[in-house]
């Protein structure tokens, strides 16, 4: 009977109503450049009238390359404000798969950061449909002065289930898939991520994690829903985020293990005066970290997620009681990935037929999740999403037992993912490259620990006979072709060990390393 | 495409996750009983279990009549876990105006606190239908005994925008309507009180707001959300908050100023240890008590809204730079009713026309307002909700200004409510019951400002020629028929002040008071 007074939820509604109640308050930091909230509002709408005065249709994409500073965080808002769908780009990746993207999405505009021309150029030599290009920042900016003539604009969203973004995975296959996600599933995951953050108007959230990442976990609307200050990091370097967290009053950022390490035993690394709160994910804190964290008077909470799931599903949720423990056993305890948050559905960890596993710590299965936060399927890829969404819950591919707490924690990968420096690599992936090369037999692919990036790739190759192949051909062939950081650390040579039906036992090579 | 693996919203969703999540912590004390969220949530389950077995089917009412203890609390989870609409009934009201309630909900069960054993007897005898009565404490107690029989149950909700509440209002007219709440807005209200008061699983949330208001402006459920604890309250005394204050390490409650203004001034008030953050509405904070709370460790939030918005719509969003104002002034900015708050859409102060008005704090209008939580309409009552949702804008009756930034002020209220001790009277209501005794010609009703409850509604009577009755048959005569707080304090005889048309002149009575 009300729909019709009804409101759609979306995540730009948040930024209305920062500009409304946060008016004059910081919204950006952008380097020298700092807007308030009735700025960044403009600015954001601005950007919406100058789309859709370039011929931006409703559900049209828009992709965007660039850092973490100001254009992404307003395509955040101005491109669903132009009723179009936003694309935000890993700029880690090749010209080859960034075309690949931009041609699958379909994107006719992409902006890009003048810090990537170059890749921007060659990208779309790749892409055979038309894209209308702007360059942001450098001499050539486009941007500024777009947003400048622009009339600002903001169509009101009709349906909560319109297509918001599009993330393009980079874990489970080689191939990237465009990740659906809706105004409707983004709008609770960012309030869920405002609510157990704590996030209020005088937090200052640091942009340690880059926004291209499942929309920056949601929280690049949910920082925005608490009227907080994005102070945004185009480069991740431990020395910037020191001078920043003094300077700027940083109470909030996250990050993978991997940043929570360089900042921690960064040389400028001492205790803050104002806890700050830092979430993290992509794998589980170390003790040795959380512990350093401690001291350093920063409190790390462990979000699991995936971009399937819009960024955090879950959360080690920390228990009072817990403060007591020792503190190698809170890491013990933190290491897991917790239970659904606020707006999840609990997760699950179900067998291969689909069923429960004991909460018993020790039967494995695979984590199921589902929810308003779960994907609304691969975009253009029916037969994959129901692969990945058999029965109604999605399978994450992680190996996982559940407590019997109900907390769930990750023992295993089921897919050959490496985990490095928060970016998912797909072994598969840089096998398929490695393969390539005119001298290789064959491949496999491991993770191997490492200090400073968690996880990082090594190969192990078997060359055709007669054939002959350096260390250094097979890395510079991979970074020819893919994202330099997929690239194997080191090549091990030899013949592959393998099953009696003629597998590679890449728990044997796990074993040796 | 992905409708299959959404999950509707429903706040019961927040029980089940805590009882996974928090299974173990005390979800509900009420006086010498203590539920984990796990035996809490067993509770409701088998109250559910109970009422479906009863023969409550999806859709039917149940009606409540309890104190702030453990069964409105149960209920609010137990009654949608059957698929049933909650109606939370005032517990001051008059068997006759109950009686009216459970009619016209068409509620066939009523579940009732030995407490209210008396008046569940009278009004039970004024309604028609059959009730199955339930009553709950004291020495006939069968509500104990029936979740110990039941087999737990949740009946799935299909539909998010089913209803979950009925919720009558005592304030527009003399007949409550009965306010229609679903599952999404209150699902949506629930979390952004748990976001405002940053609530979480330390909390100890005291029930000095009666759960019948607003199911308790949604905090039935966002408390529960947070994993934190219910502190019951059956009665507002204020030696007993005190000791429960410091024996239960309460960190939050909600109430009227009234309820502000008893704990502030009792012999046992002292500063607490840990700041209590306090809600308070119905009337804005005088500075006198803003002051003494400050002096208290108690932070005060203002909010705002109706029962036709689920409890609070606005929040007097505190800015930190005013915490540098002189105390007055601060308390002159708190006593503004602010702006939506983060699921809400923006306040809007409204024309005749349906115009906004200008924000310039001076040009009156009534407040409008709209969104998720917004009623989905009186039940049963289609032309009111049409008068009072003209044209997707809830007309709340309030007269306010919009100011400069964008909050909302009330100045007056255009339908003559007095608010007593945070209870709306309707002074029509008491009009038409003063004008049914046999001495009286005609009568007004006015609010007069009381110390103690904020106001108390003063009669103004002219008797018929030759007959005769005094304040105290007049006093008496309403008490006999309506709720006792809704009786005058006093009654004043003689001619009333007239427009020339004939209308009476309450301006003129209100400046005399």
């Amino acid at each position: 009977m009300s729909e019709a007074w009804e409101a759609p939820l979306t995540p730009t509604a948040f930024l209305d109503r920062s500009a409304l109640v946060f008016a004059e308050r910081t919204a950006v930091i952008d380097g020298d450049l700092r807007f308030t909230y009735r700025q960044f509002h403009d600015r954001c709408e601005r950007l919406a009238g100058a789309l859709i005065a370039r011929g931006v249709n409703p559900g049209d994409r828009v992709a965007v390359l660039a850092p973490n500073n100001r254009i992404p965080l307003e395509a955040h808002n101005g491109v669903p404000k132009a009723a179009a769908v936003l694309v935000a780009m890993n700029y880690r990746l090749a010209p080859a798969e960034l075309a690949h993207i931009v041609s699958h999405s379909g994107a006719r505009t992409l902006i890009y950061d003048h810090m990537f021309a170059d890749v921007a150029a060659a990208l779309l030599e790749l892409v055979e449909h038309e894209v209308d290009a702007i360059e942001a920042n450098g001499p050539g900016d486009d941007y500024e002065a777009m947003l400048a003539a622009a009339t600002p604009a903001a169509v009101p969203v009709a349906d909560e289930r319109a297509m918001l973004a599009l993330n393009y995975t980079s874990g489970t296959t080689g191939q990237p898939k465009g990740v659906i996600y809706r105004h409707r599933g983004a709008y609770l995951n960012a309030l869920a991520g405002a609510y157990h953050a704590k996030l209020d108007t005088s937090s200052v959230f640091l942009w340690t994690l880059p926004m291209f990442h499942c929309n920056g976990w949601c929280y690049t609307w949910g920082v925005t829903a608490a009227g907080a200050t994005h102070l945004c990091l185009p480069h991740v370097d431990s020395s910037e985020i020191w001078r920043l967290m003094t300077q700027e009053g940083v109470t909030h950022f996250n990050g993978a293990p991997t940043v929570l390490t360089m900042v921690a035993y960064d040389p400028a690394a001492e205790p803050v005066a104002r806890t700050i709160e830092i979430a993290t994910g992509g794998a589980p804190p170390s003790p040795a970290i959380l512990e350093r964290m401690a001291e350093l008077n920063m409190n790390v909470t462990h979000l699991y997620g995936l971009t399937e799931t819009y960024g955090p599903a879950t959360i080690c949720e920390w228990q009072p009681e817990w403060d007591a423990l020792p503190i190698a056993e809170q890491a013990r305890v933190k290491a897991r990935q917790g239970v659904g948050w606020v707006t999840s559905q609990p997760a699950r960890v179900v067998d291969g037929a689909g069923n429960d596993v004991a909460p018993n710590a020790e039967q494995m299965g695979e984590i199921a999740l589902r929810g308003n936060s779960l994907m609304a399927g691969y975009y253009k890829d029916a037969a994959a999403t129901e692969k990945a969404v058999p029965d109604g819950w999605f399978r994450t591919g992680d190996l996982a037992v559940m407590h019997p707490d109900g907390y769930v924690e990750i023992r295993d990968r089921s897919k050959d993912i490496i985990i490095s420096g928060g970016e998912n690599i797909a072994s598969i992936e840089v096998e398929q490259t490695i393969a390539g090369h005119s001298a290789v037999l064959e491949v496999a692919v491991i993770a191997r620990p490492d200090e400073k990036w968690g996880e990082v790739p090594v190969a192990y190759v078997a060359l055709k006979p007669g054939a002959a192949a350096t260390e250094v051909d097979i890395i510079e062939h991979v970074r020819d072709r893919i994202a330099h950081y997929k690239a194997p650390k080191s090549v091990i040579f030899g013949e592959l060990p393998k099953t009696s039906t003629g597998k590679v036992q890449k728990y044997v090579l796990r074993d040796g390393v």
